[in-house]
């Protein structure tokens, strides 16, 4: 089995066994953590832990914990008051479904319940303590959430900031800065040093960001699997900015630095592997 | 000065250097976090360490998480989606100021940076592990967010409950699990032994929140500070299941349950007289 593979199962007989009483809650909550995914955020970190040693039923705790946390962050994208998306992974969005109370508390929820995740696994405490700082850092007021606000008081033309900047800004904190803390801490969990996966999470992310406004314009919606919602919502994009060749470019630039980020650690083909695959996947 | 002016102090020396480059996300962020409350939750906290050792820097800054958290609860309470609350604390709510999309990532921002200032203390792992666990646990959705869901279906008369089993559900998940989680806190922090708190926190919790309900019917707006929303809302309250007088009876008890809790901790004299000024207060 792929690690995609195991994750979706591991999070399958996680909601298979939660009893939240509170049915529509708990199905909320299950909803978007198991409809699918490439799972990147758990690939990364595991893949990272591969090259030193075998992957533990702990580590795969940790990766919940990280999908949980990107299902929480999709839930809250998709709001009305936010992206107001309909469609996420050729499905409803969550608060189509369930409203939109539940959606709020199912992002709550999954957000929460990732620092659960993670402070109940049977590791050493200072391995847990250094994964929690980065993790929250970098997906908090620092990082994710940030960047969001940003992109979204941005797309409502709220904020008076040069285009470059602002692209990057919203780049770097909202996507790059978590897939940044993934590596980071697949580093942490098996001794290696943290700071050339650090690096090579951060321009991985910023590549991948590109990638993703790039499809928003040119894929078609079903491949896609959501709405195209760039445009309308006047999301301030890399191709808007640069123009779609340029953005290419950058994009291939910034896979370039992330593989360079790399070169003296020893197996990393499959790390690359992703990288090749982040920037030219299709959906 | 009090414990409840230092940590309003400290809490105002944070937001004031936090530069977070999206100025109205920051002013989000610390609108809600700033605007006053009892801070209960670090005041619990800090006395219980008291009573075994002096208070220090480092305890503040995870009673700043506390109150972190408590606000992010606040402001997506508010929400339109949720109890579409216009006025908090004598001041108009998050949403009301900044619209609900910044309301929403402020709430976020303080719910992940809870953990990220706890991650931050430079305590032992083992301590703030402990921490994250039962905070996580308890905020999450095994209390805090399950206690939410239930409160808001309730009163949309979408859960098919017993409603003497549902209020008792809500208020011990939605109030009284943080609450007894803040007084583990206090314990573990200050190496003692967390039952007896964790008792006196969940007892406390559960008279608090009758009390709470009480006060929502008999308090004039403007001492409240806050809209009266429990009957437009149809919010599943004590008195409305076992009328006045029987719900200050049960408050009563609960709060008699919570002093007994802690008749063998010595010098417990300021927890008792908070406990006594939780179902006395009159806001």
């Amino acid at each position: 089995m792929s690690y995609k593979q195991i994750i979706d199962s591991k999070l399958s007989q996680y909601c298979s066994k939660q009893r939240l009483y509170i049915e529509s809650f708990n199905e909320a909550f299950c909803y978007s953590l198991l409809n699918g995914g490439k799972r990147l955020r758990a690939l990364l970190m595991l893949t990272i832990i591969e090259l030193k040693r075998q992957v533990s039923e702990d580590d795969y705790k940790i990766a919940m914990g990280l999908e949980m946390l990107h299902a929480y962050s999709l839930i809250h994208d998709d709001l009305p008051a936010m992206d107001n998306a309909l469609l996420r992974r050729n499905l409803p969005t969550n608060h189509i479904v369930f409203g939109e109370d539940l959606a709020i508390l199912a992002g709550d929820g999954l957000n929460t319940n990732a620092f659960y995740m993670i402070s109940s696994a049977k590791i050493s405490p200072e391995k847990i303590v250094k994964i929690i700082k980065t993790l929250s850092e970098k997906t908090g007021i620092y990082g994710m959430v940030l960047g969001q606000a940003a992109d979204i008081l941005s797309s409502k033309n709220k904020l008076n900031k040069p285009q470059k900047w602002l692209v990057n800004f919203i780049h770097k904190n909202k996507t790059a800065r978590f897939l940044q803390s993934c590596c980071e801490i697949g580093a942490i969990l098996s001794d290696q040093d943290e700071r050339p996966f650090s690096k090579f999470g951060l321009y991985l992310g910023m590549s991948y960001q590109i990638i993703d406004d790039y499809l928003d314009i040119v894929s078609d919606k079903k491949v896609l699997g959501k709405d195209k919602k760039d445009i309308d919502n006047n999301t301030l994009t890399y191709p808007k900015v640069y123009g779609i060749e340029k953005s290419l470019d950058l994009a291939n630039k910034l896979k370039g630095l992330a593989i360079d980020a790399l070169k003296n650690i020893q197996g990393h083909e499959k790390l690359i592997e992703l990288a090749e695959f982040i920037v030219k996947r299709a959906s």
